[in-house]
């Protein structure tokens, strides 16, 4: 039987799992592959630094061009863009295929990479770039190929989905669940990547390029974080029938396409609504074939580990039978819509004056930025201030920029026709109430 | 741009729903196949049959020999075992791929099929056969090929799935449920395939074989239907917090594989729990990447044709950029496990007398087989019978033939040494009470 070489970059938590289950599993990927897989070396940056039992310490080496000039296939699994960038582009350019999982160079730099190994004849392979073993990846590059993908819903960053869950069954307040996440270490020690939502952005830019055949950017996601979410906002949502996640979400319109990574409303009927802690799940619409779903643990090194070695596998069969991995399909050349054009439904929630009036001029804003309004709920609020109230409002679908719009015409007050003895009064001496938008954000379709 | 002649057997559902999304999306195809999709003919029985717009009448043809021959790729969408078990072995032999969705003719044939696609040197395709759009063939076939699958759950058939769900949701008994699903065209008016498990049994048979990586025949499943299930078992399901639902199971075991198609009891909080309708779903547990889930319309035309196209691309790509698509792998080579060997938890639904010491000698009679409990729930029996009560025993992990051998014990009355006053006696004088089993049934692990 054949035998092909593959060379490690990084023996972290994902790489040092691949090594472990690539030698103790060494029969199977052989029966699998069509080739015997065997490591050339594994490249890190301090070689005398102690690793787990599974890393053969005499397979490590600081000289990653030396193992990459001599792989038939190179697993990158540093992240980062250099050197990671560089050593790809090496090893394509002297035969290799790649796998990776580095969603941050695909999102920043995939066209480039994918262009070298079209130029070198090789393949590039990154299901461990979204949703760890989930096979979201494999799923829109080669087995939706049938049908045209509508939309993309996911829940694709698990770190922001444990600090919401914790924040939604504890009643933690967001700096308590990102220290508990911090402590168990599903969270880093700078946790901007996560929580600012440009993880969730990269993996929304990757999938969002091969669903729509188009050339996405990072750049071009508009992305929120979860910073701002409030222990009232997630009590707000569940009142309201909804959980309240950190969604990546890729819309095909007539215009264009929508991108959009941020803090969303998911109606608890809704599959991701029930996606919990550090899973992963994206939700695919295509034009034919209805809802699909996948779902999978979205991170941890053994689950990633199996993405690698699917990819590793689909990889040496290519070395061995011939033929190619799909190569970037980019004839969708879509245009690629601002933010202000996105369309979701939204939900304001304010606190108004509690006057007669007040619910007739706050829905005549909404009218006059071309915003349908689905629902209106209003509460007294708190106990101590019997004067104003709580106003949710829900939308139908509207666009962000008109929805933004009224959110800035309402900050500035309302005008109400009575006076301080509630009178209705003519329009020139109408009272200007203040409005005070407690928050902002979409709301998803069930 | 290369021309690749597909020929179409059959036009029904799925049949003209391919036909309808190949001449719509051309352009598409083309660009993901590498090659310009060309109908080159329709085999049909009746030509003359009205079909709908998207079937150009031109196309249509009784010979489908000519257009077997004439193809570079075959779509067999005829179901049944002859002859669209002869019309692919041609189609093969004469150097065509073949796509289907014939899960019958797979758990029946797949071996004989698979080496006929090897010895000429053509992919087989079949991802329509399990879960329409839901692509867990692809799932298995490559993009877990990184891990080992240690067993798989799912709900693989979408009547029965119906079916169940209108029992659970209106109160209603298996028939009158049944004629509601025939008279809105989800289930055949002879439901045999459905609703005694044959269907839900190839699946099975085929999802067991890619994931085992062995040969597994349908008649290796143990295949119970529903017709037996009533609106008193669910009722029952639901108050122990479990949804009764058909399930296809195949557990990987030390001792070999386990093989099961039938009623079961899934706790609320599984996610197969909240499957419902005629959508399909396969949770997947691997040795290293832990759970995944796969969801989706499990039939109708056109999530169906999605998977049929879908395959249509991937062979289409090996024709014209080389390799081929994944052979069986036999080298698993388990061995099958016998019914009364299968491991599962157990549900035993019985009514017996109110006495003293019943519980005591119902109980004994599992420990003496070897079934551990789990739970024992006892209820008075109905309002007329107040000397009965209703017991409801939930079993630990227990083989399925220890379990059988206690209900038969059972079934022949336990023994009770009370007298008629209720006096404890000896053993020798102990009164002979009768136990009615009124249900036995799986339970799954959440």
């Amino acid at each position: 039987m054949r035998e092909l070489k593959v060379a490690v970059l990084g023996a972290g938590t994902v790489g040092s799992q691949v090594v472990r289950l690539l030698t103790e599993n060494a029969d199977d990927f052989a029966q699998r592959a069509g080739a015997r897989l065997k490591i050339c070396g594994i490249a890190v940056r301090d070689v005398n630094k102690p690793r787990g039992s599974a890393v053969d310490p005499a397979l490590l080496t600081a000289d990653a061009e030396a193992i990459i000039d001599d792989a038939d296939i190179v697993i990158e699994l540093m992240g980062g863009i250099e050197p990671a960038r560089t050593y790809i582009l090496r090893a394509m350019a002297g035969g290799a295929s790649v796998v990776t999982g580095n969603k941050a160079l695909l999102a920043e730099h995939g066209p480039e990479i994918y262009e070298a190994a079209a130029a070198a004849n090789v393949d590039l392979y990154y299901e461990a770039a979204v949703g760890g073993a989930m096979p979201v990846v494999y799923g829109l590059r080669e087995s939706l190929a049938g049908d045209n993908v509508r939309s993309i819903l996911g829940i694709v960053n698990g770190t922001t989905n444990y600090i919401l869950d914790e924040m939604a069954e504890k009643g933690l307040d967001y700096e308590t669940a990102l220290r508990s996440a911090q402590e168990l270490g599903y969270a880093e020690a700078d946790p901007t990547a996560d929580v600012d939502g440009f993880d969730a952005a990269a993996k929304c830019a990757i999938l969002a390029s091969l669903a729509f055949h188009t050339r996405v950017h990072i750049n071009d996601v508009h992305t929120h974080g979860i910073r701002q979410v409030t222990a009232a906002d997630i009590a707000a949502a569940r009142e309201a029938g909804y959980v309240l996640k950190l969604v990546a979400s890729a819309k095909h319109r007539s215009e264009g396409i929508e991108l959009y990574v941020g803090p969303s409303l998911v109606p608890t009927h809704h599959p991701l609504s029930t996606v919990h802690g550090a899973y992963n799940a994206v939700v695919i619409e295509g034009e034919a074939s209805d809802r699909l779903m996948f779902y999978g643990p979205g991170a941890g090194g053994n689950p990633t580990a199996t993405a690698v070695l699917s990819d590793v596998v689909a990889a040496a069969n290519k070395k061995v039978y011939g033929g190619h991995a799909p190569r970037e399909l980019i004839y969708g050349d879509v245009n690629i819509l601002p933010a202000s054009r996105a369309r979701s439904r939204f939900q304001i929630r304010m606190v108004v004056p509690d006057e007669v009036g007040v619910l007739c001029a706050v829905t005549g804003v909404f009218a006059r930025n071309n915003v349908s309004i689905s629902a209106v709920v209003q509460e007294r609020h708190g106990s101590s201030s019997a004067e104003a109230s709580a106003l949710t409002v829900t939308t139908h679908e509207a666009a962000q920029g008109d929805v933004e719009k009224t959110i800035k015409e309402l900050s500035k007050g309302i005008e109400v026709p009575i006076d301080g003895s509630q009178r209705v009064v003519s329009e020139a001496q109408a009272a200007t109430l203040p409005v005070r938008i407690e928050n902002f954000i979409r709301v998803e379709e069930a």
